[in-house]
């Protein structure tokens, strides 16, 4: 049986150890910087490929990721899988009752938020192909593409953008991941549509052929398939072994549905998608089952993807800047007008529309996606691609700096968003100010508060009634001059006497500063605080650490 | 850049879905019936591959699974990926610090349970090749493999029988561990020395290079790197997303690690290993992270690899029942006998020590990938590959049997285990004595018991002393003639007055029979089951189904 040698087992490894280390590690930076970890992932294949590693050691590069060969090869069938599971968790997400509940404002925002973009690009590629740089062969197809590329928002962007911003379960938040589901759902059928058009299908099939058979897939699955899951995922968690049961038959269906798609001639990765719809939209799928597929694939395999697109062109000699403006301003221009305008007409008011816009503008896998296959066919040039792939990473970076700014006044926050490992001290102190005192010296310096009024506020708040709630938590607190709400952690194994009502001491000290002006905030993050340290167990597994960064590792596993 | 065609990616996804489909629909089937998964695995491979798949349709196998071509060469990577990520997985388990904790009795059983098989092969080899069937090259190499073959333990395998036996945390238990993790830290030192010995190493080391540098690593990673580890884990824990920073950061070392010993000379998976022993050490790498990185390699990588076990070899054809009399034999006596004996001078009675023996005795991975090693070396025949293999699949199928026969009377019990859908009713009833006898009808018809003696005692017992617990929870319970517990739950949505402390009716009501002479198992289980159903909000999420099955999945997430 013909199998790798040592020498290329060893390349192979390397190219997997490097995509998925610079990968994730460039995800987790921009994360940091409050940004989807999609782009960090994309960057990092910039790097790792022809672009500046390839350029400065042209020839470490090429061993590593050669362009020809068995590693090759093999690399391309592990991205393929990567795919085709990112796909299926994409699928998981899409709910498909809160896009009919969202209902009217969602379809208008998702269908004007796909008409408009998709006109902007057919219609400038059709009459003015030349600013493109490119004579297609085939106006009509080219023209497609580009409105389609144009069209389709980036639905796990969108939501972690959501989530960070803490707008995720508000009205807009719904209105926003149903307009997107309903435009990812959309964007597929013309996706394969396109597959159809460009003939990508090697099985003989006509484009209607495909476009048929496509729809009759989704249509199956959708109304038959999903009910069957319903049915039978109680059964099958009941019978198998959990994790492991239910997790096998969630990736063997996704790839059964990928099989099929391919068959018919549309991408595998579409079969794996309608799949994941199919089975996210069962309530007896559970959370956890979930989690552990959807950690495991956004953390290993897509990164391996997104690295992957790096590698294959040279974005600065593919750079043209003509292209990259006509894209971009056509893509911001169709995505923010169309989904603002619908927005605007469902009832949202001028600020909220323009943030909707602003979060539909995110792009993502499926532009990629459809690039690649448009790139492979000979449709686009590597510059279109190039230009492409920097709408997708300049929409997507912009889109949770621009909702920021314009939602700054309805968003929520929470105690978990508000520590990290600077905001913890371990101390000793004997008097319950000290401590105070301690940690409004904390805040005010990495702030630069005006410790004094900080410090005698809390404590004046302190003296007036003690905030010890029990299971050795208190929470001092006062509003002062400051935008957003501040935490800092005191933790102090001896215990002060906060006078909690089960009469003990006071292990974990909980400073919350708030904006003077928003009372129920300061309300909800009491209560956020009181809700997370409930259980006793888990207090007493926080206590028993030895330094601030294992209590921040904790609390976020323990508390999360 | 090379990639694969549509044709061979539909090839590639139907070999993979195959795999994972049949490997873990076997595997889950041999939980069942309480033997090891990945004997199902193997066989799931044996039933795919030439043996039987493929001499019913050999063209359609071909298609699927070819010896050469682009998709073989996929499969080939993506199943040393698999092993790879199974290795370090196999690592995290091994906990230093239990190997020493049982010091003398786990190194006695451990060391003599590797040197007698190993001197009963290898003599056996060296002096009568022929009852193998062959005539080697090198009468020492191959001597040298025969022994390590039959010496080395395989450690999931026992973990799993030994939790499976609910003798996991039992000083026995852990002893057997304890030798099975000192018996494979040694096993891999060997398997190195062996790789050396067959200079598999294309990288122009010389054999005592190969040993040296493996030695070396052992170390540096074991002493160093595992220290690192623990120091840097929380840091990393704190800064980076949970879990994703964790597992990439996690599964990139693992893959560092497997580079740096293929380029030694050594199999990659020993890297891979050793990092995942030093990782698995810290305790600030937390059972939740171990979980997800378990959970998605043992039910995703593994069953792909055991299932490729089979695609290989045609096991009809090269069974040979000489060769596989010889190595059964000589396997099985050789660790029963070493180990028994360092078991028994270590102080344990005889009963336990032919206990210890047949835990020992399971094989794995370890053998099987010594195996390929040496069947691709040309050092062994496809006769012994698969009499190994047979050598595997017959003492992981009999560890447990033996086991659980030699130990029936230390055994424990515990409540999840001893229920199923079929041990739970829904009903209605409006009186409690009806539920009690509904619930002792269900259990006296399944396990052939006498109803009337049943429910009169339970009845008896029930007016003594109601025995509702609160939290909508009920156990009526008795003593009866039966050998092992029993369990038969009812839920009763109505509730019924079961005079529960918390003057809540009892909805869930748990039948909870066991043995007569078993006073303490019953205290045992009544303790298990009002220790699981504490928590009020997830007891209120169990009684929010609407079938058996949906309440057995339930419980199970919830409660395991």
């Amino acid at each position: 049986m013909q199998k790798l040698g040592s020498a290329e087992i060893v390349q192979l490894l390397l190219a997997i150890t490097l995509m998925l280390g610079f990968g994730r590690a460039f995800g987790e930076l921009f994360r940091k910087i409050k940004q989807p970890a999609v782009v960090g992932e994309i960057l990092a294949g910039i790097f790792l490929g022809p672009t500046i590693f390839g350029t400065i050691f042209p020839e470490i590069q090429q061993f590593i990721f050669p362009s020809i060969g068995l590693v090759t090869i093999s690399l391309d069938a592990i991205v393929n899988l990567s795919i085709i599971f990112m796909l299926l968790v994409v699928g998981l997400e899409i709910d498909l009752a809160v896009v009919i509940k969202q209902g009217t404002a969602a379809l208008t925002t998702g269908t004007l938020g796909m008409i408009i973009p998709f006109i902007f690009g057919a219609a400038a590629a059709y009459f003015a192909p030349s600013i493109f740089g490119s004579q297609p062969d085939n106006l009509l197809i080219f023209s497609f593409f580009i409105g389609t590329a144009l069209a389709i928002s980036a639905l796990p962007v969108i939501a972690r953008t959501l989530m960070d911003l803490k707008l995720f379960k508000t009205k807009m938040g719904m209105t926003i991941m149903a307009a997107a589901m309903f435009n990812d759902l959309m964007g597929w059928i013309i996706f394969s549509i396109f597959l159809g058009l460009v003939g990508s299908s090697s099985h003989g099939g006509t484009v209607w052929e495909t476009i048929g058979f496509t729809l009759l897939f989704t249509f199956i699955v959708l109304i038959f398939v999903r009910k069957l899951f319903d049915k039978s995922l109680p059964y099958i968690q009941s019978r198998l072994s959990w994790p492991g049961g239910i997790l096998a038959f969630v990736m063997v269906s996704s790839l059964i549905g990928a099989i099929l798609t391919e068959l018919i001639g549309v991408h595998s990765i579409f079969g794996a998608f309608i799949i994941g719809v199919a089975l996210g939209d069962s309530v007896h799928l559970s959370e956890k089952t979930k989690f552990i597929v959807h950690q495991f694939i956004t953390n290993i395999f897509a990164p391996l993807f997104f690295v992957s697109i790096g590698l294959k062109v040279n974005f600065i000699q593919a750079f043209d800047p003509v292209i990259v403006l006509v894209i971009i301003v056509l893509g911001f221009l169709g995505k923010i007008i169309g989904c603002g305008f619908g927005a605007k007409i469902s009832g949202f008011n001028n600020n909220e529309s323009l943030s909707i816009g602003f979060a539909m503008n995110s792009r993502g896998v499926l532009e990629i996606v459809l690039s690649l296959v448009a790139i492979q066919s000979g449709i686009i040039s590597e510059e279109i691609f190039v230009a492409i792939i920097i709408l997708v990473l300049s929409s997507s970076v912009l889109a949770g700096p621009l909702m920021s700014y314009f939602t700054k006044d309805s968003r929520k926050y929470s105690f978990m968003d508000l520590i990290d490992s600077k905001s913890i001290i371990v101390s000793n102190y004997e008097k319950k100010d000290d401590q105070i005192k301690q940690l409004c010296k904390v805040a005010s310096d990495r702030y630069k508060l005006n410790y004094d009024e900080i410090s005698s506020r809390v404590i004046q708040r302190e003296n007036l009634i003690p905030t010890g709630i029990g299971n050795f938590v208190a929470i001092p607190h006062a509003k002062v001059k400051i935008n957003k709400p501040i935490v800092t952690i005191g933790i102090n194994k001896k215990g002060l006497d906060f006078e909690a009502p089960d009469h003990q001491l006071s292990k974990i000290i909980i400073l919350l500063l708030t904006p003077e002006d928003k009372n129920e905030l300061q309300l909800q993050l009491l209560a956020d605080v009181a809700n997370k340290f409930r259980d006793k167990e888990k207090i007493s597994s926080l206590l028993n650490i030895s330094s601030e960064e294992e209590f921040m590792s904790k609390i976020k596993e323990e508390l999360a």
